[in-house]
This record gives C-alpha cells, structure tokens and sequence, in this order.
C-alpha cells in the first residue's frame, strides 16, 4: 500500500488531519489501533473553544456541533464562597462551546466514511519505519495479514501513550515537563448542571469544577491525591464534597445530585517535546504535548497543531517545497507554550498546594482578587480561556 | 512628653505620616534614631507611581519633584535581545516618575521644619512601652537624657530592621516570606542612562536593570548569587556584564559607560506581617512588609499604607472612634498583597532561576511573549506597574 500522508490515531487531531487533507484533495490513509466504538464513546474533553468551532464549521462537519453544542458567553470563578463571572463574550466578543470530545470523533468520522476515505480501525502492531528515509512506512497487522503502508509523511496523532513519539531516536527530542501533587477525581452524573455556565471553585478543601455534557449530564471534578483510590469515594462522599467546595456564604451548594454514570481519575501533567518533527514523521496533539485539564486546552490544542500542519503539508502538495513543514514545530510551538503557560497558571491559581509556603497561598488569594476586579486581569483569563488566535503564535 | 500620634522613623512613611497628620490639625512627634544627613542621604527606591506624585503634590511637597522628577510614560522589556515597549501612559494615561527616595525625605523634612512640628533625630535606645495599654509610650535618649513619649496612638514607620515590630509580642503576627535564590548588584554611575526609559533585560546570564537618578546619573543592576563578593566585580567586569545582558541582537549595547560613584549588593526578600497592629501600634512601610525590588513598589507602598493610615487617625481624632483604625490593616493588606503578587511576578518574569526546570523556563519566556503581544497582558503589568488605586484594594 502507498498513500501520500500516514495518519496514525483516529482521535481528533488525526481525524481533522485527514478531513482536511481530503479536501485538499490530497491521499490519507489514517490507521488506528483501536476499535471504531472505543474512541466513539471515550470520554475526554468536552470544551471547544471559538476557533475550534469555526474550523469545524468552515470545513463542513460543524452541523451536529451547532444543533446540539451548548455555547457558553462566561464562566464563574468561586473563592472565599462568592462567584465573580468572567464574561468571556463580553470581554472577548467570544464564546466557547460545550461539545463532547467523542461526539467530535464521530462526526469525523461519520464524514470520513462518508467521504470514502481510507481509516482502518484495530491494527495490530503498529510500528514506524525508515525514519531516516524521504518514504517513511506504518507497518501493522490487519485480520491477521502484515501490511505495510508507504508515505511520503506520516503524521503521529496517536496521543500520549501512542507509538509515533516513541519511534524517534533516543536523544533528538527534548523533553519539558512537570507533574503536580494532585489529580481530578471526575464524574458523569445524569443530573443537570450546577449553572448555566461552568464554576471554578477555589476552596480550602482543594479545587472543584462543575461543569456539563448536556442540560440533563453533570461533569464534575474534585482535586484529589494522585494515588486516590475510587473506592474511598461511595457517592454520598463525592457529593457532599462537592457541596462543601461549592457552597456559597450562605452554605447553599449549587450542584444537583444524580445518578453517577462513569467515574475517573485523572493526573495532572504539563508534558511538551520539542521539536515536533523528527525527519518526515510530524507531531501532533497529545503525541506531542499534554496540559493539565484546568484550562481546557488539550483538545483544542490538537486541532490548532492540525491546522498548521494541513496548511503545510497543502503548501508541500502544491509543489511548494518543504518550508512550512520544516517551520511546522517552531510554529505551532509558540502558541502551544502559551496555552501550556495557560494551563499551568489556572492550575496554579486555583488549586490547594498542600506543600505551598502560606506566602504562596496569599499570593494565590490576591492574584484571584485582581484577575476579578481589574478588567485587564479578566481579559487575560478571558482570552486565553475562549483561545488566542492562531496567528497570535 | 506627651503627644497624640507618635511616629518612629523618618523615612518616606513616617514623614507623610507626620505630614498628612500636621495638616489635618492632629499633634505629633516624629523619633529616628539615625542623623538627619543619614536619612537624607541613603540611596533606596527612585520611582514614583503616579498616585505618590499625586498626594505629594496636593499636599504641597510636590514643588521639587514637579521641577526635577523625570516622568517616564513606558520601560522597556527585552528578552532575546530584542526590546519590547510597554506603553505605560498609553496603556493606563499614567506615568510613573524617577525621583529619589532621599530627595523625598528632603522634601518632607523642610516641609516638617517649616512647620515647626516636633522632628527628634539620633534617639538612642529607642524602646516601645505599654503596647497593652491606651496610652502606649516611646523611651529613648537625647543627649544623655531619659525621655518619655505618652502618646494616643503609635506609628512603626521605622523600616524592616526596626524596633515596632519587634515590640509585639512574640506570637501575635503571623509572618509570610520568601527568600529568593539572588540579588542585585546596583551600581550609581556618573554616565548618562542606558535610554529615556527604564530597561528591564532578561537574559540567559541573568536580569539586568538599567534606570537612572537623572540625565546624567545612571543606576544600573545585575541579578547576581545574595553572597556576591563586591571585591570580585572590578568596574571592568560590572560594566561588560551590563553589556553582555543588555545588548540587542547586532550585540550594540544602549549601556553608558562612566565613574562608579557607588555600589551594593540588595538582598531580595518578600515579606509581610499580619496584622499590621497590636492595640494602638499601627505598623506602615518596610516595618510591615518587604517586595523585592523588580516591581518598584517598596517606597510607594508605604506611601499607600500612609494614606490609609492617616485617614484612619484622622476619623478618630474627628471623633468618629476606632472603626476605620480597626479596618486599617485589612484595608492596607489588601492592595498590599496585589503589589506583592506583582512584585514577586516581575521577579518570577525576569530572573534567571539557576534551580528552576526546563518547563519553568520555557513557561517563562511565554509569558513574556504573552505580555509583550497581548494588549490586555501588557495592560496588567502597566496598571500594576503605574499602581493600582488606592481605593481598588
């Protein structure tokens, strides 16, 4: 088999890759290793933010996203038990959206194979080759065949825990990361949201998140120790700690019980590498870069990378040679370090450090007393949050 | 003796304290255990917010400041050896003002004088006595002779190494700190400044600093280890390690050079003291609480508290009683700490963090970018820069 670019990973950044690609009429082939229902009902991020939609809308696989998606205009920060909303549209002239992360992927896809473009599901044993070379190659197993894939770029949209970062040399890509002392304990519950909009609470209990799938699905999270084990956490405890983390002054919890559907724990991790390239093998989204939830960033940087990678790769099809792919990672690093510093600072604003110096705490107080009340402080929260533009670098 | 408001020390804080009370018809008696030529003479802070000139001048001090002070409408941020303008007066319509800390304590001093208000300099032995009391007392010497100071109300206006603080029994503040892992090495040069505006370089030999007392006194300074043997830095090396920190690309230094008239090694410190009273001691400036230097907020913070205090002291003797003495430090602490958060911030920005992860690095330099591109990130540094209102908290 030959196709000009390899996609690896049917997440959405390898998903968009492709949508894109095909509709510059350039050859995908986009091979994942799981099945077509596993990352159809994953759940992961669920915040999508103006420019996300905009791509998705301009490139046609917006149509389910504005008949079911929930556009948010703010959002309310909550400390020392009262709410000051951030009017993200009012500041921004912005929204962002609520739109699951899975519901993405299966719009994408349900355009993919529409589209009678090539996505393989459940190869077995993928593996990059001849990196060194300018036809670098996917070999796998497929209903128990070998195949091998030629191209002329592949592109590792294969997450975190994929094998496209993996199969670049020992030493060429720097690593920056840092790990924080706690995680998300989140569930799904078939409640309605806490509010119409999402509440970031600030408590000395640790950090909690009311947020939503839909107005009848609650997502919740509570800052928990990493090790956290979920069977300390029957439902009555989680609930009652939520209510504590959200109570106003008054002591009224805004969160309304339900069924709990799904419960996780997620860790916290700020993870980039750098470059994002390693000869004709192209980085992009999680495989190269993770974020902390607390911005909700992560998926919204994946599509961001995809657009300039198209852009590239599109520049390369129409025979004007390599530059914008050999520019790709400079490019798409710069705003990725802003959303990671993003995402590290709405973490750090808003998270009990139970090794944290009382000088720190305070510092954390004042600094959500100013974002607040100075209207440039919130206009700083506001941008980043509903996303930079993706010239901005 | 006997007075209504007893203020020990005669720099900025205790001065205007004296100054503010003088002019409201209330009695004080202004102690400094130092001569009047080492109060006047000290080189400390040189930059005035806008809200500092502001009281000056309404308060009739501001005659010398409004000839000689240097108004300043932006600095420079650079980084990568390239300069980034912050538009102070474009960004907030304020200016901040270069004008020695010492030639405001000239100021006051005559004006003090001129007033014929009681101003005591070299008391020995100064102590603080009957703090459980309403009618707390100084005791010092003067030219060999025991003295005694009933007074109404005390004000600490006597700096980090004073003795009011110090007078509060153990236990009763709670102490917030941070020391950081550098200081300043600060020289004052007779050589023209390095610009028209202040210049703050991050560089990866470290932050420099290069302002200025007036067109033709530089001040300049060098992020350097908090032991640094001043002996290890011949002129020779201090003025090639400004160039090598301030030059642009094309390696061209905008540094002066000139005669060292002076040099010093600044340790950095945050500190605050809560609360800022114990019964009728009212703690206001460096007594209460240290910035590093990074942020130019240690002399107009104590400017601030001095406002707030004076207003408290003023109610009271108007006889409207206790309550705005007893919301003094609450009030005093609130946009205390937002100038602590900026200070430690412009510190995080711009130093050199020998200890700190390539992830902190990087998030660093994003930062930079984000403030120098975003008009909303550079409006934060600007209204932080130029001082919040008083009345902002």
């Amino acid at each position: 088999m030959r196709t000009q670019v390899g996609i690896v990973g049917a997440g959405p950044a390898g998903l968009l890759l492709g949508h894109l690609l095909h509709r510059a009429g350039i050859e995908t082939v986009l091979i994942e290793a799981r099945s077509r229902a596993y990352v159809e009902e994953r759940i992961r991020a669920g915040l999508l933010e103006q420019g996300t939609v905009d791509v998705l809308t301009a490139t046609g696989v917006g149509e389910r996203l504005r008949r079911e998606g929930l556009p948010h205009a703010g959002i309310e920060l909550r400390f020392d038990g009262e709410g000051h909303r951030i009017d993200l549209a009012g500041l921004t002239g912005k929204r962002v959206t609520i739109y699951g992360q899975q519901e993405v992927v299966k719009d994408l896809i349900a355009a993919r194979l529409a589209a009678g473009a090539p996505l393989l599901f459940e190869a077995e044993g993928l593996a990059v080759r001849g990196l060194d070379t300018d036809r670098p190659r996917l070999a796998f197993r497929q209903d128990g065949r070998e195949q091998v894939l030629d191209c002329d770029i592949l592109a590792g949209c294969d997450g975190f825990h994929g094998i496209c970062r993996d199969a670049i040399p020992a030493g060429r890509l720097q690593v920056f990361e840092r790990v924080y002392p706690f995680a998300w304990l989140g569930i799904l519950a078939a409640a309605p949201p806490a509010s119409h909009e999402l509440i970031y609470a600030r408590h000395e209990r640790g950090f909690a998140l009311a947020t939503m799938r839909s107005n009848s699905l609650a997502r919740h999270y509570l800052q928990c120790r990493p090790e956290e084990d979920l069977a300390a956490w029957p439902d009555d405890r989680i609930w009652a700690e939520l209510h504590a983390r959200m109570a106003g002054r008054d002591g009224a919890s805004p969160v309304k019980e339900g069924p709990i559907l799904q419960r996780g724990v997620t860790p916290m991790r700020s993870f980039v590498v750098e470059p994002m390239r390693h000869g004709r093998l192209f980085l992009a989204g999680d495989a190269a870069h993770i974020v902390p939830p607390s911005g909700a960033k992560g998926m919204n940087l994946a599509i961001a990378d995809v657009v300039v990678l198209a852009r590239a790769i599109e520049a390369w099809h129409r025979g004007q040679g390599l530059a914008l792919l050999d520019a790709y990672s400079s490019t798409a690093l710069r705003r990725i370090w802003k959303a990671q510093r993003f995402s590290w600072w709405m973490t750090s604003l808003l998270h009990r450090f139970d090794g944290g110096d009382p000088f720190e705490h305070r510092v954390q107080l004042a600094e959500l007393d100013y974002v607040c009340r100075s209207a440039a402080g919130a206009l700083t929260l506001a941008e980043n949050y509903v996303g930079l533009p993706l010239e901005a670098g």
